[in-house]
C-alpha cells in the first residue's frame, strides 16, 4: 500500500465508559499522557531490551534451572541490573530440580512400510531415560485423558500411549487451545503408568503443522511408577495416526533424560525504594530460566527483558517512585517453580505487601493489555483505580480484562495485592513456545519494545496513582 | 510459560457504551455472536487464504501492473473465483504504466577509504535510467524537501541528492512514520531536478536497519525534468551519511529501469447478487498488483485472498446475502491506480451505489479493527449502525476507529457509502514493505485468517443490518 491511514484521529466510539465517575487523573491526564509519550519515545528510540535479549538467547542460549547456563544467566541478569542505577540488586537462594536430557532422543517406527522411519522427538521436562536398550512396544492413540482411563491395562499394558488430542485451531486465544490439550503432556505418563503402558508419546502442542518437536513439563505423581514422556513433532504425529488406521504400529525409544538431586539457583531481584510509601511494593519481573533447547526468547527471555526495560527507562526519565519498585528474575518457572515460591514465602515472613506484581510472560509480541486477578473481595477497591487509567492506555491500545496474573506471581495473591499478567498478542506464541526455534530471529525489535513500553506506562500510572486511593 | 491465562472472562472495564441508546441487534445479538462464532471456526480452521497466499506470491511471485505475472496473477484469480461460486466472475479493462526494472541496479561509492564501496539500492517505481555509462557525482546529503528548495542550484546542482530522513520509531503507528517520510520517496527526484541535480538515493522506508532496499513509486511532475532515483537499505544509508562526516563522497549509479506505454490489463471482479437490496453493494477488496521485487505477500497479496475468503466462507455457510457482495482484485495500486479509478469510473457510469466498501491493504497480520471514512454530512448516519456492531467485534479484539479507507476504493467516496480499511498490526509491516522479503515466510497462517475471518464478520454484520436502518 501506499500512503494511507495517516489521518487516524483515534478511537472515538468507546470512550464514554470513563465520563461516568469522577476520575482523579482529571487535569492530570494531559502531564500523564505526555509522560507516557515519553516513556514510549525512550523505549523505541533507545531502549536496550532488544540488545539484551540477543545476548541472553545467543551469548547464553537455552537455561533450564539447575544448568549452568541459567547460572551464567543469573550473573548477567545481575551484572545489568547493577548498571540500571537501583538502590539494591541481590541474588534471592532457592532450590530447584535439576533434570539433564542426555544425548539425542531416537523414536523410530520400527516396521513402517518401507522399514524404519524416524520421528522428531523431545524428551518431556523430568521424564526418565529408557537407558540405552530403549522400549519397544506397540502404539496405542488415544485423545484424551479419561479414555486412557476407560481403556484400562487390557489395552495400554505393555504399549506406548500416543496422546493425539491437538490443539484447538478455533480458539481465538491461543493459550485457551493450549489449556485445553495441555494435560496430555502434564498427566499423560503419569496416568498411563499404572496400567503398565511402557511409555508416551505426546502430540506437540502448536497450531503449526511442522516438525519442531515442543517439550515441556511432565509431572510424576508420587504414587505412580514413572515411565519416558517424549513429544513428537505435528508431523510425525499425523504419520503415525495415519499408519495406525493402515497397521499396528511398533516403536522404539532411547532417550537418555535423568533426574539429578536439587541443586542451589537463584532469584535475581533489584529494587528502588519508594519515597512515600516504601513498605508498598510494585513488582515487576519474568522468570530467567527456559527450557534447554532452543534460545528462551519469547518464554520468556521478553519478560526479562521487558521487566529490566521498565527500570533503563524510568532512570533515564530521573523518575523517582513513591512506592518500592522491585525488579524479580524468578528461576525455574518451567519445572518446579522452586523461584516463585521462595520469593513468596520470604516475602511473607518479613511481611511484606506487593501493592501490584506485574508479570511478563506471554512472549514478547505487540501488547494488547493486561489481565488483572485479586481476592474477590478486594477487587472492587482496584476496579476504580484501574478504570482511571484506561483512557491513557487505550490510546496505546491496551485493554484491561480480568484474567490471571502469572505463575510466578500467583503465590503472593495472598498479599491481597493486586496480580497483572502482560498480555500481548497470542497468536504466534506457540509456534515457537518449548521448542528450537525460539530464537532471538522469532522476536521483533519494536513489538519487544512496545511490550516494554506499556508494562513501563502501567508501573508509572499505579506508583504515581496508587489502585485505591 | 505453563498453563496460564486459561480463565481470561471477557472485556469487563469498556462495554458500557453500547447499553446508552437502543440496539437493534438485542434478541438477536446471541444468534450473531453464534453466527460470527462459526464464521471464525471456518476460517481458522478450513478456510483457504494461506494456500492461495502460497501459491499467488511463490509460484506467481512479484507481479507489477503490466508485467507477464500480473496476467498470471489475474488467470489464476479468476480461476479461484470461479470455484467459489458467485454468481458472476468477470474481468474489467485498464489501462496501466508498464515500467520494468531491467538489470540489477548498481550504486558504489568511488572513493571510500578502501577504494570502491557497492551499496544496496533499487530503483524506484517510474524511474528512469542512467544507461550502460551510469551517473558518477558527488553526493549531498538533505533531510527534507524543504531544505533541498533552501540550498537550490548553487549546491545541488550536477550533485547526486541523498535523502536521508529516517522514518520516525517513536510512532505508535508505523504507518504514520511512513507518512511522516514517504514524500522524499515519491517527490524528491521531481523536486531536485529541476536544480540540476542529476540523480536521487533514498534511504529506504522501514524502521529496521538491514541491507534490504525498498522500492516504491516516484513521480516525475509532468513539467520537470526527469532524473534516476533509487532507494538504498538502511544499513548504506547510516553508512554513507557517516561517511559524509568525513569527506566528499562520489557515487556511481547505473540502472536500467525504463517507462514503457500504457497496456491493457485488468481488474477482477466476482459478485453475488443480494436477495433484499440488489442494488445496495458490499464491496470487499484488495489490489492485485505489487512490487516486482519480493512475493507481493503482505502488500496485498493478503488483501487479496482475505477478500476472497469472505467468499468461500459465506459460500461453506451457504449463506445467502440480502445485499450484492462484490470481491474485486484490484490493478495497478502501487504505480498509477488504474484500477481503482477506472472501478470507480465505471461504476458511477452505471449510478451503482456501494453501501459500504471494504479494502484490505495493510497486510496479513493480527487484526486490531476497522477504519472508517465517508463524506461528512452523512457519516452521522452511519455512526450508530457502527456502534451497533462494536459489542460483536470487541470479543474478537476488533475496534472502530475513524481513518481511511484504502486507495483503490476511495474514488468511491462521491457514492455516499461507507469506505473501510482493515486495519491489522502495524508493527512488522515495514520491515517487508516493497522489498524482497515480503514473502509468503513473513505471513504467519493464524495471523492472516483472523483477518479473513475479521472481515467477513464485518461483512456478515452491514448485509445482515444494514448502516443506517
Amino acid at each position: 500500500m501506499k500512503i494511507k491511514f495517516l489521518h487516524i484521529t483515534g478511537i472515538f466510539f468507546i470512550f464514554a465508559t470513563a465520563l461516568l465517575y469522577t476520575n482523579p487523573l482529571e487535569g492530570q491526564s494531559e502531564k500523564d499522557a505526555l509522560y507516557v509519550k515519553e516513556i514510549y519515545d525512550f523505549t523505541l528510540a533507545d531502549g536496550s531490551c532488544y540488545k539484551w535479549l540477543e545476548y541472553l538467547t545467543t551469548e547464553i542460549g537455552g537455561r533450564l534451572a539447575g544448568s549452568d547456563n541459567s547460572m551464567k544467566a543469573v550473573d548477567y541478569t545481575h551484572q545489568l541490573m547493577d548498571s540500571l542505577g537501583l538502590d539494591t540488586v541481590y541474588r534471592q537462594s532457592c532450590m530447584v530440580p535439576k533434570w539433564t536430557r542426555g544425548k539425542k532422543e531416537v523414536v523410530k517406527i520400527t516396521n513402517a512400510p518401507n522399514g524404519e522411519l524416524p520421528l522428531n522427538a523431545l524428551a518431556l521436562g523430568n521424564s526418565i531415560g529408557t537407558g540405552d536398550k530403549g522400549v519397544t512396544a506397540e502404539v496405542i492413540e488415544v485423545f484424551s485423558i479419561d479414555t486412557l482411563k476407560l481403556l484400562g491395562e487390557k489395552y495400554l499394558k505393555d504399549k506406548i500411549v500416543f496422546f493425539n488430542r491437538p490443539m484447538d485451531p478455533t480458539q481465538l486465544r491461543t493459550f485457551n487451545a493450549y489449556g485445553g490439550a495441555v494435560d496430555q503432556r502434564v498427566f499423560g505418563a503419569t496416568t498411563a503408568a499404572p496400567f503398565g503402558a511402557k511409555a508416551v508419546l505426546v502430540r506437540s502442542l502448536t497450531t503449526l503443522t511442522d516438525d519442531n518437536p515442543h517439550t515441556g513439563v511432565n509431572v510424576y505423581r508420587d504414587e505412580n511408577p514413572t515411565i519416558p514422556a517424549l513429544a513428537i513433532s505435528t508431523i510425525a504425529a499425523d504419520l503415525l495416526s495415519e499408519l495406525l488406521k493402515e497397521q499396528k504400529v511398533e516403536i522404539y525409544i532411547e532417550n537418555h533424560s535423568k533426574n539429578h538431586d536439587p541443586v542451589l539457583s537463584y532469584n535475581v531481584i533489584g529494587e528502588i525504594r519508594g519515597s512515600e510509601f516504601p513498605d508498598e511494593i510494585i513488582l515487576v519481573g519474568g522468570h530467567l530460566d527456559s527450557w534447554d533447547v532452543g534460545g528462551g526468547a519469547h518464554d520468556d527471555g521478553a519478560g526479562c527483558v521487558h521487566s529490566m526495560q521498565v527500570f533503563e527507562t524510568l532512570r533515564a526519565m530521573d523518575y523517582k517512585p513513591k512506592h518500592t519498585l522491585r525488579c524479580v528474575m524468578f528461576m525455574n518457572e518451567e519445572n518446579g517453580l522452586g523461584g516463585g515460591l521462595e520469593y513468596a514465602r520470604a516475602s511473607n515472613e518479613k511481611s511484606e505487601y506487593h501493592l501490584a506484581a506485574i508479570e511478563s510472560d506471554a512472549g514478547g509480541f505487540t501488547p494488547r493489555g493486561f489481565s488483572c486477578d485479586a481476592e474477590a473481595e478486594i477487587f472492587a477497591t482496584f476496579y476504580k483505580g484501574l478504570n482511571n487509567f484506561l483512557p491513557i492506555l487505550e490510546r496505546y491500545d491496551l485493554s484491561l480484562v480480568k484474567g490471571g496474573g502469572g505463575a510466578d506471581i500467583n503465590p503472593l495473591k495472598s498479599q491481597k495485592g493486586l496480580l497483572i499478567g502482560f498480555r500481548p498478542d497470542s497468536q504466534r506464541y506457540f509456534d515457537y513456545h518449548h521448542t528450537a526455534t525460539d530464537v532471538i530471529g522469532a522476536v521483533n525489535e519494536r513489538e519487544l519494545k512496545l511490550g516494554a513500553a506499556a508494562i513501563t506506562s502501567l508501573v508509572y500510572l499505579i506508583d504515581t496513582y496508587g489502585l485505591n486511593r
